[in-house]
């Protein structure tokens, strides 16, 4: 059974609240479904099939797909984010998606040719050139599923899949040879993906087990490779009562941004930008040596939505460690915005050294030091 | 100002903490002496010095003395501990020693001689066995300063220094020769440490500005280079009214274990191992590809005081990190001790991905999941 101290710490800090799902059923079953449990109200618990984590039946094949990885986390993360809009984290449990199998997850990402009728990037045209060649539009490919609970079974009851669009198609005219770039304009990415979008649907329509439930398509701005941030979301639709293509269309504007600014680039709000920088310049007056202070924004609908901070610097003891956390949230506090959650990691050469944190909702930030006796 | 929501949510994770001196002074006045901040009610606060921190006067010199990290992270955790003893931190405020300087402290640390009259560890009576040759005892020394506030003003009116002692000393016969051990014997080690303990409380009586406040000694044994975990902790004295030697001692009993055992090492309590060994299964049962899971503890007069966790596994996903902490914290409610903290962090070969911590006095259990945009 899971213990619940208040409802107020629980908002306070993500601590782990009961789930009549997961706190009721026991994982010695080896039968049993079971649950993750959740972490905090905004999340969804994960299934548990015979004691193990039911993983993805394509897992592994997004990580193959980015040279950046800030693609990969901002990709999976904003799928949650637009599944949440579609399929409430009270009512819906995630599932690791199960229908769309490893072989036919790279095939649907690769290049249509004859022994590949099924490719959702477009047929190798033989040009080379940047401007001539038909590009790569599809980079990663994702299913997440939804399920309902009714007495003890699971039954699938929504589908989100997301498609990684690039902006940049990196190649290679030979092997291990210099990459080019091929430019996709946002009208062919955005006209590409919609078009992708249907055929995914026709496709998933298909499968046993589908039927008509709700299903997703969100559709993704990869980052280019020398981004310090991840991509965007720029569109979803949803394909309802068991249609096969996309009913409705909803478009998510959706930026973000690295303070301070890398070559002039825009850096979002006015506000934002500066309270970032009072708080940069206080924790870098900290010490004697200076840290390094960087963060990423994030924006919808032209609102901030979330602050990510990352701080390196040199320490020479634990109790350096431990003052410096107590300033940089004490002056976390002072600049950064409010209402928006913040997350900021303290780190050294050897690793992450301790983090502060304040959750969607709250006024006060959390610090954890980590040690090791 | 520092705003706080409840105590309940304070209590709970360590949130932000308003401080009559820190939230009231300015860092932007050249002159004055502020505090980081407390980031919750067991932490001391630390001194910022005209918007710097004030570092220690003996800045980097315990990171050279020590081949195991766990025994710098320990000795200095663990000398805050024994200050909170003698000087409650609602009251005092840390400050980083400033009466040893670096050169004091290097010279104190090493070996006896004509050109270092002062060293504490003795001379080299020219032998090479591992018997017959002095060993050292002394390996690490810090002082920390304990201050109170009067007015604006801060002042000296506790000291803590710590010292570290060998039980084997790790030497060369050669530069770049092979490692011998010197072992030490426990009675040898404790009669060596209060003799220094002594010591070193007259010389700090000399120093201007030390005058009569109390000074407390901690001695401390290193944990051997090849342990998993720091040294403890095992007496400590005090020098009142000013005294030149130490007026009372008293004995530390502290343990610190590995988990699950390594060669058939104790661990503690059977409760405590059998708890943390279900954990263990349930964590690693829940991928396909097996969990790394170790811990920590340690024991204060025989009595479980904490527990560290330490999970390493690949993940294929955000969304499997996600459930994985999920599960981690259901896991741990259900199995892992009560009453104490534990630390979990969840890394994968990338570095530190999530983390699950019960602090002091809770209930439950906060998870964070390291994300970026």
């Amino acid at each position: 059974m899971v213990l619940i101290t208040s409802s107020l710490a629980l908002a306070a800090c993500g601590n782990l609240q009961s789930s009549g799902l997961g706190s009721t059923s026991t994982t010695k079953s080896k039968s049993s479904v079971t649950t993750t449990g959740q972490a905090s109200d905004g999340e969804y618990q994960g299934v548990i099939k015979k004691g193990k984590y039911l993983t993805s039946k394509s897992r592994g094949v997004s990580q193959s797909q980015d040279d950046n990885t800030y693609n990969l986390k901002s990709f999976e993360n904003g799928l949650l984010s637009i599944s949440k809009k579609e399929f409430a984290t009270n009512k819906y449990v995630f599932q690791e998606g199960q229908y769309l199998k490893k072989a036919t997850t790279q095939n649907w990402l690769a290049r249509q040719s004859k022994s590949n009728p099924t490719g959702l990037n477009p047929k190798d045209n033989g040009e080379k050139s940047e401007t001539k060649r038909n590009p790569i539009y599809l980079q990663q490919l994702e299913e997440q599923d939804y399920m309902t609970q009714s007495g003890s079974k699971l039954s699938l009851s929504g589908m989100t899949i997301g498609l990684g669009l690039n902006q940049i198609d990196y190649y290679e005219k030979e092997q291990y040879g210099a990459t080019y770039e091929t430019k996709i304009s946002e009208a062919t990415r955005v006209a590409e993906g919609k078009k992708m979008a249907n055929e995914v649907v026709k496709r998933m329509r298909k499968k046993s087990g589908v039927g008509k439930v709700p299903i997703v398509i969100a559709l993704y701005k990869q980052a280019t490779n020398d981004s310090l941030v991840g991509g965007t979301f720029f569109a979803y639709g949803v394909s309802k009562n068991g249609s096969n293509s996309i009913t409705e269309w909803h478009n998510v504007d959706q930026k973000n941004y690295i303070l301070p600014a890398v070559n002039n680039a825009k850096t979002g709000s006015g506000k934002a930008s500066e309270s970032f920088s009072n708080f940069k310049t206080q924790v870098q007056n900290f010490f004697p040596n200076l840290s390094g202070v960087t963060a990423q924004t994030q924006y919808n609908s032209g609102t901030l939505s979330g602050m990510k901070v990352s701080i390196t610097t040199q320490f020479y003891s634990q109790t350096e460690i431990t003052s410096f956390t107590q300033f940089v949230a004490t002056e976390a506090q002072k600049y950064l915005p409010t209402g928006v959650p913040v997350e900021i990691t303290i780190s050294s050469t050897s690793g992450v050294q301790a983090f502060v944190a304040r959750e969607s909702g709250e006024k006060s930030y959390y610090t954890h030091v980590f040690g090791s006796y």
